[in-house]
């Protein structure tokens, strides 16, 4: 069976209907009007809830809407399988839609587990030699700012990169009467503030510098302890800050930082490179721009250049407005997509570069954040990878 | 006949399928998915090139693409004509549409010149009273920051305004061997900097202060005056920078700067307003962020604000994403076309506010515009309104 | 008489004690410090109020206090005189010194009235020609930064310069309960924000493009016309607010703005200035920043960049702090004193480039302002100069 | 003996003339224009070389210089010891000018190892019990903007205070092929970035929290490990760069990092406060702005606030010069002089409040570095205080 069918638009099933699934149906909608891609079709969207999800299917527009993955991900008619449902299911899903020959995008975190992510590793790597993609979803790496970051990097703009400095900050715990949810428990969140946004600083780290860890240190906090629940005050079982340093391959060293309690901090994730030859800043809170110092023209004229990332010359721009017209953090989403169809074109072609992240690149962060934890209950000893 | 159908869904009709018809598209295949808003049906897009328009159909995902407007805007199945063509077309497509009975949304500006515009209210009118809808499309007042803005104003929170300041800056023909193009011909553009961009800013500053002008003083100029042209140095006859003042019915005063050789402003739309109680500022380029100075707080607590304009409680932001995540330009057309929709539900309830702008601000706002010319020509005399 | 002495410190002469008073004795105090230039001598500082003045003589560290200065401006130990007294006074007290062979620094603005200027600038042509300098005091001339745009400016960086944009917005009138002053007061005042503060914004538009206003078109206004005094309800005869716009010799357009009525601006004089290779923008809010953009640069890489100007290389820098530790407003003071001293010391050797602005630039600029407000008496119709 | 004489000026005496010496010299020469406090006379400078201390004297205007500090010290004529030499030298300065009766302001770092500091400290507090003042020049803290930011913290308004940040940036090693220097070797600099700007990091979150450090971990690093020196390559024996998390007695988390390395970062002392009820930020590049979040406001108009601090409102202002007029990086060094010289006329009074930070803040201090040091020579494991 190919993977990929000439001669009809490609089916898409989406598994997961909540803010991510209503993130990605927003890329399945967009995609093909913004870029060069091959015909797709939203066949289904997936979810328990029949009620729910067959409202979520007439509002986000998908053809049809089923309660049970396991028939779809066989399905003749689909050919991608984009799962968005919770962290706990991904290995079962897709390890069952690889097995069944269909390219598979996978919401981050890979898994809940390094057993699960080892499994989903090798159903990956056997559906890759048939020509299958599996592609994993940071997709803060299609930012067009970001990407314009990896680009500078690469193109040696920034030197020998020595120093990195990522935090992603929220506050939506700084109420320390704000009750317990399943999110603060560890059993059903499975990690904290590290699994859910450090590893978006940690990827951006180990991507835009192009280095890897080898050695961490790390220390892992709860600042407020104790919420109100149903019963009484409850434990918080998962961290609410955390930080680290990272010693990566190319000699840099990286340092990290977390919370959920930084009041006023919505969604900022912040990143800053320094290079012997050049420096990086960004801000998700401001997308669209990037900061970049060439150390390299006269110290007269030096400093950091705000670059507005809209120009036609941008990493995905000259599919969507002109210049000066900012993209929002939904676009990211639709470049996504677009890398995906274009790794799946291609490699019917025989000519793809794949697709990365991939499942192997997740599973490798995650032994970043476990070697983090160890480190934590190490009293902050460092850990080797 | 009644305009808004209860029994299906509400069909729309594009007509034009440039950049415009590009952002239209994007909010008729979003709005749904975003609001809660009668459905609708993309129905047909129009365009005089049969093959461009098919493909863009294609594309942009509409059911049906036609060659004839004319036919397209009496059909049974469309409800809403949305105008995208080029000005010239705007009078005789929107008449035709509110003729046939239909919802019209036009694209700003309303005209090429004044009896058009108003032969265009008039049309309106009748149509306004039969329920209709006569929408004109000055897309940033649905930017949320800029909604954000007017709520404070209306909400007393500036006090008295006195003095406005807008700008709007672009610098695509910095390049002073550019060469000409239809942009910079009278007979084809229409007008140059002031009607294209400084539209806009006027609007904002009329609509912001909720105050009008009563006399205005202006300046137009041509800052590269020749540019090469296919048969040699050719005149350029439209104004690329501007400047006027506005004195406003309220008692403020306001300023506009309008320029496309301003080098390094993208899309550079700045708004100050300020007030005896506070001020305002805004940068389309950073079209997320509202700065707010409230003058009531202890002075040494005072300054900007930076309002990220993402939260649940701004306008528009509970439909889209979590907080600190940032919209982008497009989502103002699909804030637009929600407004557009719930004017028509709530008009076929009877319950409708109508939508604003209507082609009679258009019609004003064109006045303004042509005062402005006419005080240059003056030499910069008073020109009253 | 050399105006000059070789053998003994310059001895300065300090007209005013006031704000203006303490910001040139701090420069006087300072500049030895910080540069290379010659000795002097803080003998005298001068005011009405005797018991006041010895007062200010003690705190700002002045060797005497005297009330006339008429003595004092002929004293053989005096070789500069430094006018800080208020406007009205500046043609008496520069002319006699000027006639008595001192050195004369005089604050802005040259005069009251345009008569007086002229023999201000007829009295410094005679002194220039026996070796003495008469300086005028536009200190943000002396800002690095702006003397960094200068620098840029001359050596090309922008281009051909076609557009520029001044503004000066304070806040101390918003409150409209604020009583009446000497200030709003014509014939005390002599003018209202436009000479002010406007001169300041035009002496940086002229200063920086190196190009003089041609033709003006102008409006003032007078936002809160009324506000109480001791004796009830009283006109407010001076302008409160302003605009402008000036068409420039060397084929720029420049538009100005001045307000006191700017709720949250508390020095904001902010300068763009936009050329055919490049951009500058600059607020005196954030002093040692210059924001410069390279239009020569590859898009993908062009935006503004922060210059953070504190380096060695930049101008006045190399005689203060090492980079990154930043200057305050008081430092341009000591810059000033620093260029004055240098013309002084220069001109004994027959080597002086002179100061710049000199009375010559403040009766040009005064011509400026007298011809926008000429304009607005015209209802705005252009005036030439 | 009294330590404050009332019937003659306070004498002081500056020993060392380099960076900090003029530093130090302007805030003497300014201090008493600016603030109501004692008349002090600008006795003597101190320096090793005779012919380098004597220009410095007469450029920096003291009315003698020196070259032994010894005889200095117990001068009849002087009450206040201001040490700017070498951190080696401090201990031996200090505890002889305390022990001579002498007030004493000591730069930072208060000693250069912890056995010096705790005899320093056992001076001063022999000294203080004799109404002596023992000042440490923690300079940052008397910038207006930061004094603000521990005036709000006090005022309560960040609530409980849960997390801090603090990076100190400089780019002055980014070039790898920069050669040695005295201050990249231990035996000579004693230590390396964590001592030098890490410890201002670490003063601001200690003071602005009001919290100390229970348990720190840390992590230094050089970057680049060996440099070209005369004979060949040589080791850099100090850290470049350094990170840090502390555990404060108040419950809060704070996070520190330095660094030499950090390209296009001139002097960025950035720190950031996150509490129950608000936020704070402040970076030392834009000195005069302290940004705000105020958590209590509604969310639709919450944001940071850029409080541009030079209100008469704000710490130390009412002293310079009118709003919106910025102060630069030397004005601290006037405050502190001020600040010192209220301790020591209220001393005298019986009234004194003393001067914080205090040389057991320095002590303290001092541990905390070692306990960092410590921790990362044990491989980051945590290490008490």
């Amino acid at each position: 069976m190919s993977p990929t069918p000439a001669d009809r638009p490609l089916g898409v099933a989406l598994i997961g209907y909540a803010f991510m699934g209503r993130a990605h149906s927003q890329a399945w909608r967009t995609v093909g009007a913004a870029f060069d891609v091959p015909d797709l079709a939203r066949r289904v969207i997936v979810g328990r809830d029949e009620e729910a999800v067959a409202a979520a299917a007439h509002r986000l527009d998908w053809a049809e809407h089923a309660t049970d993955w396991r028939e779809v991900v066989t399905r003749e008619d689909i050919d991608i399988v984009d799962i968005c449902a919770p962290g706990f299911l991904h290995a079962e899903i897709a390890i069952a839609a690889l097995e069944a020959g269909k390219h598979v995008l996978c919401e981050k975190p890979l898994a809940n587990d390094t057993a699960e992510a080892e499994a989903m590793v090798a159903a990956a790597e056997a559906a890759t030699a048939r020509g299958q993609v599996a592609a994993l979803g940071f997709t803060y790496r299609r930012v067009p700012a970001l990407a314009l970051a990896r680009q500078l990097v690469e193109g040696g703009r920034l030197g020998t990169i020595r120093q990195a400095k990522a935090s992603y900050l929220q506050d939506w715990l700084v109420d320390e009467d704000a009750g317990m949810s399943w999110r603060l428990r560890k059993e059903t969140a499975g990690s904290g503030a590290l699994g859910d946004i450090g590893s978006h600083a940690i990827d951006q780290i180990q991507h835009l510098t192009g280095q890897r860890a080898t050695s961490v240190r790390g220390r892992l906090s709860t600042l407020v302890p104790r919420r109100p629940g149903p019963q009484g005050m409850e434990d918080v079982t998962v961290d609410d800050a955390a930080w680290a340093t990272l010693e990566l391959d190319g000699g840099a060293m990286a340092s990290v930082e977390v919370s959920r309690m930084a009041a006023g901090a919505k969604n900022r994730l912040s990143i800053e490179l320094f290079g012997s030859r050049g420096a990086l800043r960004f801000d998700l809170e401001s997308p669209n721009e990037l900061w970049f110092l060439d150390a390299t023209v006269p110290v007269a004229e030096q400093g950091f250049t705000r670059v507005l990332v809209t120009e036609p010359e941008h990493p995905y721009l000259e599919a969507w407005w002109p210049q000066g017209h900012v993209l929002g953090w939904e676009n990211a989403f639709s470049n996504q997509a677009r890398d995906l169809l274009v790794a799946i074109r291609d490699g019917a072609d025989g000519a793809s570069a794949g697709f990365a992240p991939d499942f192997a690149d997740g599973l490798a962060l995650q032994r970043v954040l476990d070697a983090i934890i160890a480190s934590d209950a190490a009293d902050g000893a460092a850990v080797a990878l």
